[in-house]
Parts: C-alpha cells; sequence; structure tokens
C-alpha cells in the first residue's frame, strides 16, 4: 500500500478566487509519479488558528508527510508558521541555521549588486524563527527557507508559495525521502477516448472490466455533455514493475475497447477536437 | 460579516494531478463577487467514508452553505451522495421528481435524434437516488440532478463535476439564495505593481496602512524572486455601497503608494511584462 500524502494550500488569494491553485496539481502529480498517494488537500486562509486546525486534523489521520504551501514570507500575513508551530502546541524561536540561511541569500544579493546594502530588520528575521525542532531547508531561490518537522509518524514539510521557490525544495530537499519512502512502487496510467456511447452506457461495461482487473483503476470523465458522447477513460496503476503495468493496463484496454464496439461506439487513442 | 460558505472538491482526477481544480477557482470567485465567504475548499477521492467525514467536519464549523461538486454521475466512482448521505447518517432513496428529471433528459435526446431509444438501466436510475430529504434541482445541460439538502443551519449543495453542469446548476439555482443570504455586502478588488523594492522591505509599509485603513485588506504576491523585485500589491474591502469601497481603496493606495515612493520604489496600475 502506497504512503499516504496530505497537502495544506495556505492562502487568501486561493479562497478568493484570485488564484488558480496550481501548486497543489503541481505537487499532485509529482507524488503520485514518485508511487507515494495524495489523499487530501486543505485550502485555508492567512488565519493562524485556521492553520493550527487542518494540521491537527491532517495529523489525526496518521499521514506519512504533510506538505504545507504557502505563507513562509516576512509580510504580516505570512502566519503559516505561526499556524503549524500552534497545531503542534508548540511556538516560534529563532532558528540559528535559518537565519544564516536568511542572512546569506542578502548578502549575496548585495555581493550581486541587486541591492546596496541590507539591514536584518524584523520582517527578515521573521522568515528564521522556526516551530521548534524544525530543521530549515535551503530556498535555492528566494530568501525564505523551507521547514522540516517530525511529530510522531508524520513529517511536516513548509514550503513557500512562489512556484518556482516551492518547486525547487521541493525536488532538492523532499524528493530523496520521497523515493525512499515509495520503494519500488510507480504509478503508471494510461487514456482512451470514446466516441458515440454515454457515460450511462459505458458505466456497466466498466463495471465489469474493472472486476476482471481488479489492479486497475478506471475512471470515466465527460469532456462534453451527454448529448455529444465522448468520453475519456483514464486507466491506472501503481507496482514496482513497468512490465507488469503495462500488461495489466493494455490487457484492461482491449477488453473494455472490444465491449465498447459491441454496443457501437468506437474508441481512439487520442482525442478527436 | 459575510456568510460562511465551504467547498468539498470530489475527485480522484484531482488527487492524482490529472485535473487542475478550476471548479474551485470560478467557484470561489463567484462566491468572493456574490459578497460571500468562502473559507476552506477540501478535496477528497471518490470514497464514500472520505466524502461522508469531511461532510462531517464541515458541518461542524457550522458554515451558511457547503458546496460539494463532482460525483454525480451513473459510474460506479460516483460516490458523492452515498458519501453525503453517510455523513448525514441517512440513507439514499429515489426521488420521484428527481427521476423525471432524469427520464426526461434521456426522452428529449431520443426525441432530438441523439438516442435512438432509452432505458432506464440501473446506472440511470442512480441519479435519481438522493439522500433522504434532499430536493433535486435541474440540471440544464446535462442529466445528473444537482441536489439541495439542509442541515440544521447549514444548506448543502452537490453539483456535478463537469464544468458547464456545474456552472449551470450554480447560476440557476445557488446564485439568487447567495444573492439574499450576502444581503447588500459586495466585494472590491484593486491591485498595485510595485518595482524597485523588495518584499520584505514593503512588510512594514503594509503594516502602516493596514494600521490607517482597518476596513482595507492588503496582500502582496511576489510574481519573480526577490533578487528582481517586482511585487504584487493586492486591495480588498468588502461593503454594500460602491463608493465606500472606491474610497477605502483609493486611501490606501494613494498612501502606499507615497511610502513607496519614499523608498525608492515606483508602483504602476498595471504589470510591466
Amino acid at each position: 500500500m502506497a504512503q499516504r500524502v496530505e497537502l495544506i494550500s495556505v492562502g487568501e488569494e486561493l479562497l478568493i478566487g484570485k488564484t488558480v491553485n496550481t501548486n497543489a496539481n503541481w505537487i499532485a502529480k509529482r507524488i503520485t509519479s514518485l508511487g507515494l498517494r495524495l489523499r487530501r488537500i486543505t485550502t485555508v486562509g492567512d488565519v493562524v488558528e485556521e492553520v493550527a486546525e487542518v494540521v491537527r486534523e491532517a495529523l489525526k489521520r496518521r499521514p506519512k508527510y504533510v506538505i504545507v504551501t504557502g505563507g513562509l514570507g516576512p509580510t504580516f500575513d505570512d502566519k503559516t508558521l505561526e499556524g503549524i508551530a500552534a497545531g503542534l502546541e508548540t511556538s516560534l524561536e529563532l532558528d540559528e541555521e535559518a537565519l544564516r540561511m536568511v542572512k546569506a541569500k542578502y548578502c549575496q544579493y548585495v555581493k550581486e549588486g541587486r541591492m546596496r546594502e541590507f539591514e536584518m530588520t524584523t520582517y527578515r528575521i521573521k522568515m528564521a524563527k522556526l516551530p521548534k525542532g524544525s530543521k530549515p531547508l535551503p530556498n535555492p531561490l528566494g530568501t525564505a527557507p523551507g521547514v522540516k518537522i517530525e511529530k510522531e509518524d508524520t513529517t511536516i514539510f513548509a514550503l513557500p508559495g512562489v512556484p518556482s521557490e516551492m518547486k525547487a525544495i521541493f525536488e532538492e530537499s523532499l524528493v530523496p525521502l520521497f523515493k525512499e519512502a515509495a520503494g519500488d512502487a510507480v504509478f503508471f496510467e494510461a487514456s482512451l477516448y470514446v466516441y458515440g456511447i454515454g457515460e450511462s452506457a459505458l458505466a456497466p461495461l466498466i463495471d465489469l472490466v474493472m472486476r476482471d482487473n481488479p489492479y486497475v483503476y478506471i475512471k470515466s470523465h465527460p469532456k462534453g455533455a451527454e448529448k455529444i458522447p465522448h468520453i475519456e477513460l483514464h486507466f491506472s496503476t501503481t507496482t514496482g514493475d513497468s512490465r507488469t503495468a503495462r500488461e495489466r493496463l493494455s490487457k484492461a484496454i482491449s477488453h473494455i475497447s472490444e465491449l465498447i464496439n459491441e454496443k457501437g461506439g468506437t474508441v481512439r487513442a487520442t482525442e478527436r477536437r
């Protein structure tokens, strides 16, 4: 069984619809392709008690990993670390290693002539105040370090909301751990496009094929209203062996293609636009 | 205080990163512009117990509305209504009005020559099995009706995951209720683009302006790494009177623009690419 992961997205911009949560989509894809299972995504606002509540709830479900994105910067509304600390019933404290990371970034900006000088204001020091027991993770593309905290069987990661910084820390510090946790498991998928037959007529065929192929998950995605039948069938399986995966998927695909043809529908490997 | 709304997105495709949750973004924008407050978005898989759990959790926070999207169709993995019923500790039962709606759709398809004939299979009847006490909502663009259920002070809506169908039911059946619940409250927003000054230098200026303008919420969004300073400042306020909104926003914007200029930064009303 693949390891459970939960994602917490923090940011008012997501709740007012100013920003599409593309971070969640990127993380979902990456987690899945690494052979782990993302089972819940929760978006909350920049409010300490809301972040704390959702961290507490996630921990109760005992996932292997919790990833929190957004709210690590220097402004007043960057409240994620305070929220995580509250959720863990601990407090923030200045982390010397994180402070060195933040200072080193500003020194670098001065050296490169991007800033004339800098001062370690309370706003900049804030980025080095981490929940007790945290380990800072280097941020190759920005000033706010990522954060790693262990709580019983769960490891919590906090990453910045800026996509480039989030991805850089994810690849550098999280992926090696995730690969180890996943072992050999890898996620394989394929799609088939079905024309000339509606979703409700397809439903019993999917049931039949899934009964015969217990390791393949099939999900139908209507791409138009049912009156213009056009459905994507998505096949997926998780296994450590790509040959087994190919065999499983192709067996399910041939089986359902046959059944669809019998019902007067047609299948295509690519989408007709 | 604006009324609290929560959104629950159901679908494995969101958790494996196959689909970007654009429904959530559309609903967030719409809810906010109607003067209500979306406070949480939870994405879970096509699993009865997971949907039930998140419905139970949402109800505990006593929101005015809970919107659930996805999983109303005819296939085996459309489990949302079963999950909602479990969360409400009730069961599914055939709803005669919903059954008439589903049948009428297929009759229409036959009349229009889109189908030759139809049979009310168990898969099609499934779309008319609603949690006890529900009211079906007409779906102008598809076969699966939406669903409305009241539980104490909360009204739960279940909408299809197909964006066009979700939006059509939302506009037709939800918006009139939301407008009434919001009263006069409307959300107003504006953006300002800041160049030549970093986020950590901007942070104390935002603090100052928000202290002087308690009804305006200001959030900074770094658009590049801090080494290429370019930050969007987003200003928002909720009020029933557009003149008050304009005055609030323009006062906060002039104030912060002055402070930014003093610090050597520049502001623009549009983004420089």
